[in-house]
């Protein structure tokens, strides 16, 4: 996460993970979520305050599942219908139930399929967001298996390369493969320059827009630094032709290709509805998976220990501050705004619930 | 391809696609090659060079082999021994051959698997240059399949984010996915900012290096245009943090992971041999095939018709340009730069050949 979007120090208040899992998990089972989803649910987002990637914990994403839930968008109580199956593969329609506790599920399925075939991809309609690809990704790693996901979004946000309208979602994608003793490669990203809800959060904590983020209305990539406005589309990563945009817009569209098209719901922004594709390997169908994870550690070591360029201190690798973070806010708590910390009295009070913070 | 990497019109000499096919396999028997073999390698040399990607045609690449061949680096007749394997999977050792031919096979591998299981996946180890993900990830479209493809490189010369020393190679990666009636998807990219032979190539036509492609050899990122300089690194894909660098940088390692560690081989800037994923999704495994292929014309015709920014005339999407190259290089034949054709003269003088490239 970059420091313009960390929680200013002032603002900050300190919550033991136990204290908030457990209020989470209370306002998903107040939405009426089975115990098993909504203990899931809050795992997923508990998951991303502890490794610091607050866009997709509960500052960010707790009130809109709860608003989705009272529309009725999202079904607290979802069937999960696998429509069409071969040994390696499935299509699932996902019954609007929320991404957070119906993708686990299809991991799960895609992992069964790998642990007896080798490899396993699940795909799912009509279901919700899904609170971060990583969270689903790691969960093939347990098993000695390499995992994948990736989520469309229903809402187009990103413009093409060249183009004055939105064509894609943030289109998320994560890969994670562990290792022995190093902390686990977890690259987990979305395919625009940044997440949409990271405009909510510049917004909140104050932050200033960088260059090659967003486009104006027309489609002109904004070059330098302005507050977040009223009316924008978001960047492929790559920002501009030049800086490599075709690339962030072509790994976007792969994800709606496998998570959309795929899946049977026809293109993203056509369809307006989100689409998962998640995928496991096991490894041990291609190597020794002991020396995978020895091989693991010695090369995610060496890019730890890469010579850093002037003006920075160290190189890191996808999940290695994440799995740092965690230790810290297992140990320190998590540092929420002083702003979520009011929303979740004002949504305590609504649900006759009460919440021990400290 | 950018406009700043063409071949000057004063510079052009068209040829046909058939004499230079003909000329290039006529050199790869010149080398050894067993006929098959000849006949697929100089195919993607001229799929290459006939869609526009001359950074992989004949120009750029078909010399390196001469050499490769003729150093012993490379071996004319390899054996493809399958390691491992599984239902879906299956682990080579490639021999030492080019990937040019070397990949096909493998990928016809996984499209059998796929056929059978739904999806298959087989990796590569010790095996040469690719020649161009995007090739073999189109191999599977032809059978109602999604294609991937990706390759490690065996020398680093990419900088992960904030480092000073290389530590990936390009490690191209390609998706491909079929319509109906429209061009297909087909999206191949270096994770890095730019090829390594493009600088190569820039310093032959006479181009400059745009703001964000490399990084002087202490790990600064050049963020003016500059010529091509002597010493440099690549920058991953995004150029730097603020742009997103850590995705391209992320992107390189999956590459690596897949393409390197679960080989074998380790981790590529460490084993310094190239390793290859490849792999196949048969789309009737998760959805009608022929829905697949309406649904994609529908969504490729919205992404092409696409309102364009300011300063642009049109929207394209991955595949598209290269499929309307390759329509006019068929009429046209392609633009070789003189230099060329001049070291296509020398090499058949070597080799006792003679080229008609009229």
């Amino acid at each position: 996460m970059l420091e313009r979007f960390k929680v200013p120090v002032a603002d900050r208040v300190y919550v033991p993970d136990p204290q908030m899992r457990a209020a989470a998990e209370a306002i998903f089972l107040a939405m009426g979520l089975a115990e098993e989803d909504a203990r899931r649910a809050a795992d997923v987002l508990i998951f991303n305050d502890l490794r610091g990637v607050e866009t997709h914990g509960v500052s960010n994403m707790l009130r809109s599942y709860v608003d989705g839930y009272r529309s009725g968008a999202l079904n607290p109580r979802p069937e999960f219908v696998i429509e069409r199956e071969t040994a390696t593969t499935a299509t699932v329609h996902g019954g609007n139930g929320l991404g957070l506790h119906v993708a686990p599920r299809a991991m799960e399925l895609a992992i069964a399929k790998a642990r007896e075939f080798g490899m396993g991809a699940v795909g799912v309609h009509h279901v919700g967001h899904m609170g971060g690809a990583g969270y689903h990704a790691m969960l093939p790693l347990p098993h000695d298996m390499i995992g994948v996901a990736m989520s469309t979004s229903g809402r187009p946000i990103v413009v093409p390369t060249w183009g004055a309208e939105p064509r894609l979602g943030t289109n998320p994608i994560a890969w994670a493969a562990p290792a022995e003793t190093m902390p686990p490669f977890v690259f987990d990203i979305g395919t625009s320059q940044i997440a949409a809800n990271k405009m909510r959060l510049a917004r909140r904590v104050g932050a200033k827009v960088a260059p090659g983020w967003i486009a104006t209305a027309d489609g002109t990539p904004v070059m330098e630094e302005i507050d977040p406005p009223e009316q924008f589309f978001i960047l492929p990563l790559g920002a501009t032709r030049e800086l490599g945009s075709h690339k962030g817009y072509g790994l976007g569209a792969v994800v709606d290709i496998l998570g959309s098209v795929l899946t049977g719901l026809g293109g993203g922004f056509i369809s307006g509805i989100p689409g998962y594709h998640l995928m496991a390997y096991r490894i041990d169908a291609f190597t020794d998976a002991a020396k995978f994870k020895r091989d693991m550690d010695s090369w995610l070591r060496g890019l730890a220990a890469t010579k850093p360029a002037p003006g920075h201190e160290r190189v890191v690798y996808a999940g290695l501050l994440e799995a740092e973070e965690e230790r810290r806010r297992l140990e320190e708590g998590i540092p929420y705004h002083t702003e979520v910390i009011d929303w979740f009295r004002r949504i305590g009070d609504e649900l006759g619930l009460s919440f021990d913070f400290t």
